[in-house]
């Protein structure tokens, strides 16, 4: 497939692992909800995983549970499996496609470059929602992190790039990222190139991208975005695993509610809603200023309206 | 002391803890070089220690073993203790004055605001080396971090900030910065404080910083600084626990060799030593393109000057 014939029709997801699949399922709900809600037609793609049909089995209860109308499995195991067009054709009426956590460089050696990988993108070029957690959020984006080891301090050789599906131009995607300690590796990856947007997502949260860029923040932790558009390194230098220099990557932290902007590397808009409590406060102070308002127009003109106005503060 | 008047003719030391105590010691030999290498008059300040003279004993050794002329142990734990003069006097003659790990709330209850905490600032005021490990290193700037969570997601009440020695203004120092996967509470604490620029030590690795805002890192690991100038944060409503929005911090990982303007936040330099090898490469191709030259100069003069080329290249 021409990778410039990519379609954005459909809605992304990267989910960063582990997320809810009983009670709030605020993930999971968005996912089947992006995928049609009751006309949802959900493929769970569980290749990256080494269980067998349990893990289908879970994703087609939640599914199901969330109100999917169909969930089936299909699961290439090997690469001769994935240039099977019947095989890929089991796409053509999805909605969703959903692939599970496991290995990631399973996807990519299963599927990368096949009809399968083709059914995915043409899913998603006619608005299906497409992505999957932990493996299958790493193989979203066209550049793929395969491995690596934990910690917050970057350093040369700690991790391992490879070719993801492509769904997400110029980024890479990590995840478990706060709960594996994964800053390091992901800033390390920036580092070496600055012109890829490092995306980490949290566990049970998800960063769902419309319309090719605009990603939105769901669930639980956040999504945290590296741009290194003015970053200066020595990951050309740098000797075997020596930590990285890396000045000047700018940050984003993003939790639930929050939109970014991934052309233009900005935030849109975060949405806080006001507690209650707060809510409360805010109309006893206006309330309270009307009051006082109301006292320095009249000041001066009669005691009895004071008089008027305690009484009617202790009323209250 | 009227902190206006802090003086910063001397060194700061600010180490991410567990420094190398055997073999290379590359952060205690600054230490002792710093505090005047063999006219080292070194006091140790375990206050924050729960340990007993074992801890000063460790200091000592290795002091001495790094060539200091002497090395002595002044322990106020309590505040009554730090409010004594002639406690305070010991330190008039120190060259160094190194404050272990432990708790840094023991630093800063008993220490902060008594003439033992003068003392210190005299000290540094007068060009000695001040600071020291993991606890020892989050009370020198003005805010200190009192406890918290690790984590790489910033959150909502996950860490608290007391008052520090102030010997480095408008910041906060995080320790075992990557071993602890302290990302987290450190954004968090910028992102409620942005003028604060946020300092994350990794194990055995110092922050030195001389003339007041020269930051120079030693060591094995990495410092990584927190710029929140442009920083766009829901730290004033997020709720209870919840992820914080973090957008626009910029971050500095700095391993050993760089140096940091702390006042204008930007890197000043990182020195890579070019490894043998690459020099030996460069060397190699270096002559080589001098040979290329003379080939394209003498193109077409003589077919013997290839021929004297050739034999000449299969000689080396």
């Amino acid at each position: 497939m021409d990778e410039r014939e990519t379609g954005t029709a459909g809605t992304l997801f990267a989910i960063g692992g582990a997320e809810a699949k009983l009670r709030r399922r605020s993930v999971l709900r968005a996912f089947v909800t992006a995928a049609g809600g009751e006309r949802a037609r959900i493929v769970v793609v569980p290749s990256a995983s080494s269980l067998g049909p349990e893990v289908v089995e879970v994703y087609q209860a939640v599914f199901r549970a969330l109100g999917a109308a169909s969930v089936e499995a299909v699961r290439p195991d090997s690469r001769a499996d994935a240039q099977d067009p019947e095989l890929a054709a089991r796409l053509d009426d999805a909605t969703g496609v959903f692939m599970t956590g496991g290995n990631q460089l399973k996807l990519s050696n299963f599927i990368i470059g096949t009809p399968f990988a083709d059914a995915i993108h043409a899913a998603y070029a006619r608005g299906a929602a497409v992505g999957g957690t932990s493996a299958g959020a790493s193989i979203v984006a066209d550049h793929m992190i395969a491995f690596g080891s934990g910690g917050s301090t970057p350093k040369q050789r700690m991790s391992q790039l490879s070719v993801g599906l492509g769904l997400l131009r110029g980024a890479v995607v990590d995840q478990h990222f706060e709960q594996r300690n994964r800053y390091g590796r992901l800033l390390s990856l920036v580092a070496q190139s600055p012109s890829l947007l490092g995306i980490g997502v949290d566990e049970d949260t998800a960063a769902v991208v419309r319309d090719g860029d605009q990603l939105e923040v769901v669930g639980r932790g956040a999504v945290t975005v590296v741009d290194g558009t003015h970053l200066i390194s020595n990951a050309y230098a740098a000797q075997r695993t020596a930590p990285l220099l890396v000045s000047g990557a700018t940050i984003h932290v993003l939790p639930a509610g929050s939109r970014f902007d991934l052309s233009r590397r900005t935030l849109v808009q975060h949405v806080e809603p006001l507690p209650d409590a707060e809510v409360a406060e805010v109309r006893a102070a206006e309330s309270d200023l009307r009051g006082l308002a109301r006292d320095i127009a009249a000041e001066g003109i009669s005691p009895t309206h004071y008089a008027r106005r305690l009484r009617r503060g202790q009323r209250h």
